[in-house]
């Protein structure tokens, strides 16, 4: 491997993505991209009595079904990098425990699949791993309990509010080539422009998103429109606009249509969730299933794909703490028979 | 880097702890190795209103000290990994935001120094990475609110409960040669051995520590009498002497003498701790200080380092889940004039 260009690791035909599985809630299986999931559960307590052993569950089934479509077994998984929203990311731990592959614990909020596909795709790429999953999952009732209100209140959510995606991605990682390529990976800082508002994630992480987009523009010399799309998860509506309204000032032209939010995009507009989809599946589960696929079909050919997280809790907001974020960011490029096309 | 032998990476001469710093409470402070760390804070709360934003000062302090010994400066750290045990890891993700270096969020309960160190050598390994710090930080106050009772309640703590830790420690990875070499790292897998207690962590703990333990013995066909030391963190007592009856069940030798727990080690027998120290900031503490300048002196020249967390949380405990737990292994090498001794 190459010495990064600042906080950017450049892979150089060394990292992977060979395949992807996704499982979702009812909810998100009613959105546009419901087709796109590999299985849509139908009781949100996936059999379990609590909400946070069934999104453990949840990221377990879909860590074997990446497994299980992959064609190898559990021992052939070098190590398993995953982390969800819960306190000390106990879905993952369970869900690992059950799994019995070698672990890494991972956080970075919202942004955990990004950072876990970016940590993995070093693994691989050093030589160390040859195969590795990369997963993240969460859960809307577990999310809504532990970061705002019992869901029994029912309480009236503000237009900039997001909707907590009940869903998992998992992701392998592998050196083999494969048609879609890790190309280079760029850590995010954490910033903080003091917003506050816990019903207004989109407004705090945008600029973590973009700090990390400028960043990975600078470290690869690359402008935006190298990439057919820019992916951001999840921003939802009002993030991601904020994100639009930066990048106009900082290039001095519109680039709107290059970006895509996985938390705008994951829900209908009918669908009553406000600015749009959020946690740790939300991308995770779009990344994993529609963005692979469209990449495979040969849609996308390259992808700027940039996660994001609010890395508060709730003891954070109750001292009157604002909410620092971050973005990882990881592109991705289509192979055709062995050769970049 | 060579393809690890199942789930052991081995280095060759491709990562070195090369400073390490540490700062910890008055009660650690009054502990047998009190004067090895680099400072000891005399008020537990460092000029904050609160024990979360005083854990992350801490924290904070720890890695400014470590870069500054090193004759670095912030902007020659290309990462900065790190967590700790509050929910959403706030005292690492607050501390990144105002230390401003790239940020890879980890989590692995009180083995999460020892992840950090095996992850930031990969990246360091790899070439992508030149200068990385890792760390890890705990306060008793953060953790007995979050985990066990209000302080106010002086709830009387069982024999086999330990004392979490103020402390936090830093290392400072790079490829550079120096003192001491990181030759390999073993991951950990998450075992479960139905422990439900929460004041007895370190029974839950001792199965995690054998199974990395023989794990990285059989990959890498070394014996236990290979090393000066096998360091433990931090079982504490009672979990201590169960980890050394399955060893000498498994080996049919006894080799108590070998062990050395931080988590028994970090107090004096009367400072009514009963089973001894927890918490990220034992390991992390001790490591950066007590054992590097153990290892500078040639005091040691091979040794085992083994974290181990319990990756449970108040909810999982809550609905009725026992404790899995996890440890992570890196030996590390004393290297003479540039001449591995």
């Amino acid at each position: 491997m190459k010495r990064a260009k600042e906080r950017t690791i450049v892979f150089e035909n060394e990292a992977y993505i060979t395949e992807g599985a996704s499982i979702a809630g009812q909810k998100e299986g009613e959105g546009p991209y419901g087709d796109t999931f590999d299985q849509i559960i139908e009781d949100d307590l996936l059999g379990t009595e609590t909400w946070e052993k069934a999104e453990s569950e949840l990221l377990k089934r879909t860590v074997l079904r990446c497994i299980e479509k992959s064609g190898k077994t559990k021992t052939d998984v070098d190590a398993f990098l995953a982390g969800d929203l819960n306190a000390q990311i106990i879905s993952s731990g369970f869900a690992a425990r059950d799994l019995g592959i070698p672990f890494l614990g991972m956080y970075g909020a919202c942004s955990t699949m990004i950072e876990s596909i970016l940590t993995g795709a070093v693994f691989v790429a050093s030589g160390a791993f040859h195969t590795v999953v990369c997963a993240a999952s969460s859960h809307f009732c577990t999310a809504e309990r532990q970061f705002r209100t019992p869901l029994e209140l029912g309480t009236q959510r503000p237009p900039s509010a997001q909707w907590t995606a009940t869903a998992a991605g998992a992701c392998m990682v592998e050196k083999e080539k494969s048609a879609i390529e890790i190309k280079s990976g760029t850590l995010g800082r954490v910033i903080d422009l003091k917003i506050k508002d816990p019903a207004h994630m989109g407004a705090a992480m945008a600029p973590a998103v973009a700090d990390t987009l400028f960043g990975h523009l600078t470290d690869t010399k690359k402008s935006i429109r190298d990439f057919d799309k820019i992916i951001t998860g999840d921003l939802g509506k009002y993030g991601l606009s904020i994100l639009k309204e930066i990048v106009k000032e900082k290039l001095g032209e519109e680039a709107d249509d290059i970006f895509f939010d996985c938390g705008e995009n994951l829900y209908r507009d009918n669908q009553d969730v406000h600015a749009g989809g959020s946690g740790c599946g939300c991308i995770a589960g779009l990344l994993s299933g529609h963005i692979l696929k469209e990449m495979k079909k040969g849609k996308y050919r390259k992808l700027l794909i940039l996660g994001s997280g609010a890395m508060m809790s709730v003891t954070s907001s109750l001292q009157g703490e604002s909410i620092p974020s971050i973005s990882y960011a990881i592109s991705l490029e289509r192979c055709t028979d062995g050769i970049v096309s």
